[in-house]
């Protein structure tokens, strides 16, 4: 049987564009068919480097040409307008995290590939490390009893010239939450959303710190239904252990350093008393990419590109393993851990302005404009 | 020269009891004077077990025996009781932690010890273990650079019939945050409050899930001043990675599973660029001693206990490795997250009541005394 080849489009000539590229190049399956830049000549250069077939000298050019899918890999405060863009020339998408700004950037963004019927994923590629899948397998084999709670974390000492950097802009939606946190969160969202079945959380909680107007560190507290608690910590002041553990009734797996594309498993199971273990740690070397690559284990971008190839082989509009509704919620929790923290970006509204980092004045303006309502409409009937 | 020997007496014959009698037992300079209990058959037997001087039949008595110190490791509903009991005969007091059940008991507890010139301490035994000091000898030597977060965890999977249990009872004070939550907080504490110098949290927000109106699981965020984060999590759902993680700019420290009373301590220093690491892990076997113990680890009380002896034969009346101020934050902390999470008990004021697992219901009740009281300021002015 020949599989179909999915010709792909990176949009986008960044760091995470360079290894998505090199990802596609070592994939079966997959075709680097088209990239694009607001520069030309970038997109010619990376067009040589990577051997991909036609540069394009505009993100609409690319959006228009025969591609079968776009990676859009800009930055993320510019993903809305370039989904968007590939969704009106009726291509298919995988978006870099996080995928929006806030939640209202991703309820437009899903609710467009709805009525377009176009494919669309947010490039949660955690989640396709084989040894996350074998994390998956082993809950739902059952292996560590009911999930109860998640721990995880992802944290390094950002060192450079901040005040120079998008990193620490507010108008370019900055901020250590979307650019590390968002693993985190991922993670308990994959763990305690998706594979048990509990669907989002019913609350969070979050406090941390913030310089120059974005957060640099925090800690971060979901509570799913069934009372099941997910504790997360994200910095950019420090090197945190960066390692996700899943905790069961009957045991735990961790996914190791470093858990936002882990390589190494392992699953701890009772063995009669506390602190009684048995602990079985499985590997997952990573496949040979050719050339440099420039982020922290990026070979393993080749499962997520081969999971998309088999999803749009398929006539899939979505992943389930990435589901679209899940990127919504994550974008909400993100919302309210940035509203929490005290961070607020331009795009966001004017009420969480008012309220950031005072999580109390929303409810309090509520008391307030009840009792003046119920003071009004007692005044009105004692008038009559 | 002849070291005072420090006589101990035991207020209580339970299980922590029993393993901290065994701990005077084999600590040099220590002698076990004097137990007593409710039930004086159980003060004799405990007598003749761990071979303790003298046996009483009232806790009053114990206190007015010539004890030097007393160890109060009754229920923790018990301890400011016994506690002040022990203050009215002039004796000093280690008591259990929980010291105190809500913070209004501790700070009492405190304002007598110092009203009176008596030595009173929280037995937060894990400061005392000698991983943990390694880990402060290391901080204080800069060998991680400055800490900027803290991760910790404690939880076990409680099996018992819940029902019939203490520790689910609102009544007798119980939910998992009393018993093992406390072990976290106090990690945070100790590095980021103590050690860094930064003083207690400004700011606690905690989320977490109640069985029988006590707390089950929980996640915990500390806001230290300067932005520092710590960021908690404990459970009787299941057995969590029980590790403590002091984060620093150049590097972190680990204390090993069970970090409520670790053996083992790496420090972990970067060595270069992100992910190159450095890694030294010391091992602190525990002294052995004689009998059965009840809890994990138990040997490493005799630190704790040896400590304590110093500190009564230099005449100081509080440490300043478990510092009362902090055991007072710590309490007020733990009023927090419980007040939080939605569990009171009892000896919680009204406010407390009211507004558990409610927390915006303070700020919006001021808010809305505040109108009430600026309205009626307004009619009075308006009426003249």
């Amino acid at each position: 049987m020949v599989v179909k080849s999915i010709r792909w489009g990176i949009l986008g000539t960044g760091k995470i564009c360079q290894d998505f590229a090199s990802a596609v190049g070592a994939t079966d399956g997959a075709e680097l068919y088209g990239v694009a830049a607001r520069d030309f000549t970038k997109a010619q250069d990376f067009a040589k480097n990577f051997n991909v077939t036609h540069a394009y000298e505009s993100y609409e050019a690319l959006a228009e040409s025969d591609v079968d899918v776009v990676y859009v890999g800009t930055w993320h405060t510019l993903h809305e307008a370039h989904v968007m863009l590939c969704f009106s020339k009726g291509k298919n998408v995988v978006v870099e995290k996080p995928m929006a700004v806030n939640a209202a950037q991703a309820r437009r963004m899903v609710a467009a590939a709805r009525r377009r019927g176009l494919f669309l994923m947010e490039a949660h590629w955690t989640r396709f490390m084989p040894a996350v899948k074998e994390a998956v397998r082993a809950v739902e084999a059952n292996e560590i009893g009911e999930i109860v709670a998640v721990l995880s974390d992802f944290g390094y000492l950002f060192g450079g010239e901040k005040a120079h950097m998008n990193q620490f802009r507010p108008e370019m939606a900055g901020g250590a939450l979307l650019e590390i946190g968002c693993y985190p969160i991922s993670a308990a969202f994959h763990f305690l959303s998706s594979v048990s079945g509990l669907g989002p959380p019913v609350t969070v909680v979050a406090s941390g710190t913030t310089e120059l107007g974005v957060d640099v560190s925090a800690g971060v507290v979901l509570k799913f239904p069934r009372g099941r608690v997910a504790t997360l910590g994200y910095s950019y002041l420090g090197e945190l252990p960066e390692q996700t553990t899943i905790i069961g009734s009957r045991g735990r797996i961790v996914l190791h350093n470093p858990g936002h594309c882990p390589t190494k498993v392992s699953i701890v199971t009772l063995a009669g008393q506390r602190n009684e273990y048995q602990t079985e740690t499985k590997e997952y070397p990573l496949p040979k990419l050719e050339g440099t690559l420039n982020c922290p284990n990026s070979e393993g971008l080749v499962y997520e590109c081969a999971a998309v190839g088999n999803l749009l082989r398929a006539g899939k509009k979505e992943s389930d393993v990435v589901p679209l509704d899940e990127s919504v919620h994550m974008a909400e929790v993100m919302d309210s851990v940035r509203h929490q923290v005290g961070v607020v970006y331009p795009a966001d509204g004017l009420l969480s302005r008012m309220s950031a980092g005072r999580p109390w004045l929303q409810p309090t303006a509520l008391g307030i404009f009840l009792l003046l309502t119920g003071a009004a409409a007692g005044a009105v009937l004692k008038r009559r």
